[in-house]
């Protein structure tokens, strides 16, 4: 199969679904999620099959463990996908919906309704349930959707588009609205990311490598999200039980997710009194410390080795069960470190004083911005939005977590402005995020 | 002067100015405003000394009387830029709004706030004004501004940058809150557009020419619109009182603006009586109609001689008393039309069939799309923005008309979706907008 002739074939076929899907009833695109999810189930022993030969092929190519267990479609991984699209099926259809409905002087209502954007592609790692995820969020919102998931998976992804389809059919919308890219050759990937007449949109999702990638070499607008180096800043005027729940919370619910707490900044007054009772709960947890001096000082006088942080270790995203100390002067400090060293995808501060709050708020220049509040509530679902296939830290575009029926923390473009965006802010008094699913 | 290190220089200054611009407050922010106003009112000597010398120069060099129309800075210029100064002061401040604050199921409340986005760079032509009106909507939404007007207008920005420093200064703010590039050397332009460090969005002002170049060359995110070719459905079920009145004002209040109609597409089945009326109301008003076979036939009926229209016309931004109009089979060879030749702009049906306005609020795929208006209220003061700098008919960033608060229209990102886009839909009754300023 010719890569770039299949695009374009994959291209014409997604343009005309998205007009259908476009205008698609919310019965329509419900009863295509549902019938998708009876397909899964039907074929379930087929998925396996095709799934297994991705798997024999993954080990003759020497994947590892991790990778493997991504890749591998059991009954439990079958059973998430299936309850994933009656969950998307029971959220809100956001199209058609208008909001803001005012009258204006000269007499005429002005208002604005949500619409489609048109044809989706998605470029994502091996994994086969982001197939479902997103052809789900996708078809929801009415768009069309092409997909190309990591080669590592064609076996699984091929027999899956089969059920996307049949879903489709049964609904009677377009067979076409959820394509797979069928061929593992990378030459489809770079048609697919140069080419504006079919593509409104191509959701990278992966590595910072691959994303970057795309970045570069796309002539579609990209929505992304790189690094998740996260901090969380213990303020002087913080109630300190609630700055140790969130931050322990921050760092150790999960190590993976880009929502973790990488840096934990603390401001001098009480670094004393807050890293002598916070120290000792990460070194249980078998969380590696390492800290600017005045850190490695107070934690040695509570028995704890902290390894010295470097330069590089501020600019880290360990997604490990590694976290960097610094202590600092007070909030200006801190902004300046997230200034220097952050990510802009999710920043918190502990504090009950209010005017620091609302510097915090406004100065910080992240997707999401937090009060008393861990960081691993930057999630689709916490902020009410449903699924989310990403969290963006772009300034125009999306900013944070985009599902199908916004980004929370959204655009520069949001409540529109070309000059301002907004953005999620969190608060909550003493609460740790441990409902965070992901 | 270097280019290059200019740019760098104007760019470093703005990085660190947007950052105290970003939590200034409302009163320093309006106080910078008056004060500008004021220092224009007070040069403005001066001001018309330095446009006398590029006037004089546009001269030499053999520029039309529309060029150095658009160039003077006579006393009425100076009142409107002394006036918008005072009105953008008047707007509410769009900075630090918080909206959307709701409780959700895990505790936390979550909701967005406006914050600015940093370093805007406007790329115009040789309309001093727009200097002063760029500066002014920057300045309040707390960005930091470089601006880069057209070669021909050089000795008046940089007289008008004096003004804007000054302005500045006095009311505590960076001065380099917002710069005028010095050179007219392309070269600054080139270093401005590819600078991701410096600058956070482009925005380009002025001919086709002009934003096609800046969108291919840029690396920074553009937000552009680029032709208005607005059409205008008159549908079977159309009071046709009204769409005479509407047909007729979109068309002739103005022709050079972007929201004006080009094309009127008319049903057949209303087609005999409906041009017979508007027909000859273009023919008094000297509008050149150019037309299908059927309203050629139509309107000779009625002693008026149309021009065949050609494929070229349906894709034609007139901006000059030129109209096409088709007859179409219904509401669907409509949108067919408008998807095909339309330039995503702004779109109105005129029907009192509910289902079939609807239908053509959702389907049709333009940043504007109206029931029962005039294609020239799409504008920032009639949406309830503001002052504008544009209308975006991106589908991501921005959409519609973008001024200091929002784009009306918005964008993909609005509610903030990755996957739909709000859009301004506009209605009246039997309204026109002779109310449209510009």
């Amino acid at each position: 199969m010719n890569p770039i002739e299949h695009i374009e074939e994959l291209g014409r076929n997604a343009r005309s679904a998205s007009r259908v899907l476009a205008r698609a009833s919310t019965r329509a695109k419900n009863d295509a999620l549902l019938a998708i999810a009876e397909a899964i189930r039907n074929a379930q022993d087929d998925l396996q099959t095709a799934n297994a030969t991705d798997l024999a092929e993954g080990r003759t190519n020497g994947l590892d463990a991790a990778f493997l267990d991504r890749l591998t479609l059991n009954d439990k991984a079958i059973t998430a996908m299936v309850d994933g699209l009656a969950q998307v099926a029971a959220l809100p259809d956001p199209i058609g919906e208008i909001t803001d409905l005012r009258p204006q002087p000269s007499g005429i209502r002005v208002g604005r309704m949500r619409v489609p954007l048109g044809v989706i592609g998605i470029i994502y790692e091996a994994r086969p349930n982001v197939t479902i995820d997103a052809a789900a969020l996708c078809l929801k919102s009415g768009n069309a959707t092409i997909l190309r998931g990591g080669r590592e998976a064609i076996h699984s992804n091929t027999a899956l588009a089969q059920c996307i389809s049949a879903g489709l059919i049964a609904a009677g919308l377009p067979a076409h609205g959820v394509q797979v890219v069928q061929t593992t050759d990378r030459t489809a990937v770079g048609a697919l990311i140069t080419s504006p007449q079919w593509v409104d949109v191509i959701v990278p999702r992966g590595g910072k490598s691959l994303i970057e990638r795309i970045t570069r070499e796309a002539r579609v607008p990209v929505i992304k999200h790189l690094d998740g180096i996260c901090h969380v800043y213990v303020d002087k005027a913080a109630d300190l039980d609630m700055a140790v729940q969130i931050a322990f919370n921050a760092k150790t619910q999960r190590y993976a997710p880009c929502n973790t707490m990488e840096t934990l900044l603390v401001a001098r007054e009480i670094a004393g009194a807050f890293l002598a009772r916070i120290g000792p709960l990460y070194l249980e947890k078998g969380v590696e410390l390492r800290g600017c001096e005045e850190t490695r000082t107070i934690l040695q006088k509570v028995g704890i080795t902290a390894i010295a942080a470097t330069e590089d270790d501020w600019r880290t995203e360990y997604l490990a069960p590694i976290l960097s100390i610094r202590v600092v002067e007070d909030i200006d400090a801190a902004m300046d470190h997230i200034r220097t060293y952050g990510s802009s995808h999710t920043d918190s501060i502990v504090t009950n004083h209010h005017p620091r709050a609302m510097r915090f708020l406004r100065e910080v220049d992240s997707a999401s911005v937090m009060v008393n509040a861990s960081t691993r509530f930057a999630d689709g679902f916490e902020y009410g939005l449903g699924a989310e296939i990403g969290i963006s830290t772009d300034r125009l575009h999306a900013r944070g977590p985009v599902g199908s029926s916004g980004a929370s923390c959204t655009a520069s473009t949001s409540n529109g402005a070309c000059f301002s965006w907004a953005r999620a802010i969190a608060r909550e008094r003493a609460r740790s995020a441990d409902s965070v699913r992901s």
